[in-house]
């Protein structure tokens, strides 16, 4: 009987806590939709400042940005974390292709590859040799490649629902073509965008050389001009290129990870983080890439400041540097958490676009997943449904070896790589609502993280 | 144990009929994101065509655009259903506000309410008078009122997660403002847009004058200049109209449903309807209200052919006329499907914009749910989760009657009332992976019920 009357407490004081949870996810949430600030927050980061690769000008007028952002947020302190970040500069340039029609060489839209060598700003001419993937490429001889200009003609798998995958099925051809090319002599590499633009935006993005090669030019087309430069190849036309960039590294600069947090009430060495990074890369505006991760991190602060909600566990904001080109930022803070002896029991990151939310991707221990999936009801009326994938977030992934439980916002995924690393990823590609409603749901788990540990 | 060797083979049969069904629903995916013509249809319809309001030499080009588009997608047969629809006409309109800071009148963006009454071209010169509900509105006398242009000030529930229950929420600020204003001998109404948006469109949409009234003039001003004139309004301040419209009732005029379909092969008489509505608004170009629900509709049957499924049940596309201010088509449907005697076993609309699929709204008798819901997983690959909600389309409303099993296709909603009646709705608001998930969404759950039945 005692037993009985035990187990009806412990349900019912279940459902109470079900209960409170719900109101205050409600709460969260008519906070953010009705008086979020992020949406006008995010429009001052891409049009006060802009673009903000790790090391320039931007970028530091970013920290400064962020430092304000979350002491007006309310956090109860706010400092800097120095980090020495790889410094490097685009430069002008041009690319112009004789498709071997007849009409000679053509100016196409083009952007160098994160941290690709250039061509010194001098004229590189060269053929054009096509191939559509690392077999075809791995098949042919260094006779056959060595001078000439190769491009990589593998498109984004449409078919593929989740653009992550897509990502990462494509990815490669970015990352490793240059190395691949430059081992066997060749001049310089084009890459079919990783994109799914239906457009001719050229993606840039990071590729980092193998020791063993000498760094050539590496360039990135969109779509429609690799379509038709894919034609011209097939009609087996002689292609020719002049490319001209004057893109480097230029050593290292020192930057900064933003970080502000409020104490936990109970348990203050706990440490519940929520991030995105604040680098940028060197065109369009970094709106959802990664603007709207910081934004919607300060804005979990924002409003458990509004709504007087004092978290028991520490909740600390960080905004990284330097994801996009070296990942220094995500390093040194989790260096800087070991050396501290810091107890960080959650970290989520939101580095997937600025889109309706759709779920949370978990990377932890099976009975930390199945705690945070006890929660998933409450997530249902954001529209917040999938708590089945994994994925984090790239700057909080070396927390993972301090065993701190790693989980990433899951946006929509349709529209993100139509704008990711663009002179397209604007402010006004972010839509109000969605951001805001990224946030409330970001801040709610972050909040039941805060008030039930994990 | 005979029953038990029953059961396992009735249980066997269904897992591999649920593993058939899963490998067309992938079939039917891969065909749409990877060959999918409806992102280009639309861009057809909206570039070449525009917005096309019922009656409109817009709305008769539409109508053979799509009888062109259905016979391209390969339907057995296409065919066109007479409707005598509304005909309103918009003509010049202007608005201006001395918002009584001593700055004289200011031009603002406006747009007539659908099927209003204009003032005749002529200077309508007022007071303006705000409430911002009903409530208030209703404690008025008509001393108050008469002779005054009243300003229905209530704004969209930007917390309502779901924006159709905003739009439900606010909507009779539009249909039932103007004849509440008039029976008070108010002079003309403006009404706040029934919009999320953070601009400044104004956001047109239906109206209907009970009998009882005279018809005044009720124009829509965006959100930007409803703040203001709210803040001028709250400072007590005296604000003064001056409103120019032409806009009216022409008659009557004659147009069309479009229809296609595929026979059934094994219950030809068992009709799958799937359709949008071809006519607009005429601002705009009608992209994801409702050209999306058309060339998705139009995508079915496409698909279908391609990928050479012939349906046991008939599938039929209908491209709805007159949704927007009249609903003729719908009932003109209807009523012709009752007096051939067919048999309508489900419908289906796409009509809330060409966002990423969620869900379906159903609504259908209990254990006609239970089967569609147990389809349920084969979507979950597209995002498509939610089967809980109810909703389907105002075109196929009247077929409910007839027994008809309802559904709607529920896109994500976040986005839908920024462009909603605006002349932001246009083909570059829609995303091209996003419209082709939701035809490839609306194609599979059309399949299924060719297949099994309702």
């Amino acid at each position: 009987m005692k037993f009985r009357l035990l187990t009806v407490l412990l349900s019912l004081s279940g459902l109470m806590a079900r209960s409170q949870d719900s109101a205050v996810v409600r709460r969260i949430t008519d906070e953010i939709m009705l008086h979020g600030s992020c949406y006008e927050s995010l429009r001052g980061l891409c049009k006060n400042i802009g673009n903000r690769l790790s090391g320039s000008p931007a970028a530091a007028k970013a920290v400064q940005w962020g430092e304000k952002a979350l002491k007006d947020a309310g956090a109860d302190r706010v400092w800097l974390q120095p980090v020495e970040v790889p410094l490097w500069v685009r430069g002008k340039e041009s690319l112009s292709l004789d498709f071997g029609d007849g009409k000679g060489f053509v100016s196409v839209p083009v952007l160098s590859l994160g941290n690709a060598a250039g061509t010194g700003g001098k004229m590189l001419a060269a053929d054009l040799l096509m191939v559509r993937s690392f077999d075809e490429f791995n098949a042919l001889d260094a006779k056959a490649v060595a001078g000439k200009v190769v491009f990589f003609d593998y498109a984004f798998r449409q078919d593929l629902i989740n653009t992550f995958e897509g990502y990462g099925d494509a990815g490669p051809y970015r990352w490793r073509s240059p190395s691949l090319a430059s081992a066997k002599g060749a001049a310089g590499i084009i890459i079919r965008s990783i994109s799914t633009g239906a457009d001719d935006a050229p993606h840039t993005g990071a590729i980092r050389y193998a020791d063993t090669v000498k760094p050539i030019p590496a360039v990135a087309i969109g779509n429609l001009t690799a379509d038709r430069l894919e034609k011209a190849c097939d009609k087996k036309g002689k292609i020719k290129v002049q490319l001209k960039t004057e893109c480097g590294m230029k050593g290292t600069a020192m930057s900064y990870n933003v970080i502000g947090e409020l104490k936990g009430s109970e348990h203050p060495e706990e440490i519940a983080l929520v991030g995105g990074h604040l680098d940028s890369w060197d065109v369009g505006e970094g709106a959802h890439d990664d603007g709207a991760g910081c934004v919607q991190s300060i804005e979990v602060i924002r409003t458990l400041k509004a709504l007087n909600l004092k978290p028991k566990r520490t909740v600390r904001v960080v905004l990284f540097m330097n994801e996009e080109n070296g990942l220094k930022g995500g390093l040194a803070y989790a260096d800087s958490a070991k050396a501290a002896g810091e107890q960080h029991i959650f970290a989520l990151e939101s580095d997937a676009g600025g889109f309706s939310p759709r779920g949370f991707g978990l990377d932890m221990a099976a009975n930390k997943k199945e705690k945070i999936r006890s929660w998933a009801p409450l997530f249902l009326r954001l529209g917040v449904y999938d708590f089945s994938q994994e994925g984090d977030g790239a700057d909080i992934g070396p927390l993972a070896k301090q065993g701190c439980a790693l989980s990433g916002l899951l946006p929509d995924p349709q529209r993100y790589f139509d704008v990711h690393h663009t002179r397209q990823d604007v402010f006004e590609a972010v839509n109000h609502r969605e951001l805001k409603l990224g946030a409330a749901a970001m801040t709610a788990l972050v909040y039941l993280v805060s008030e039930h540990g994990l």
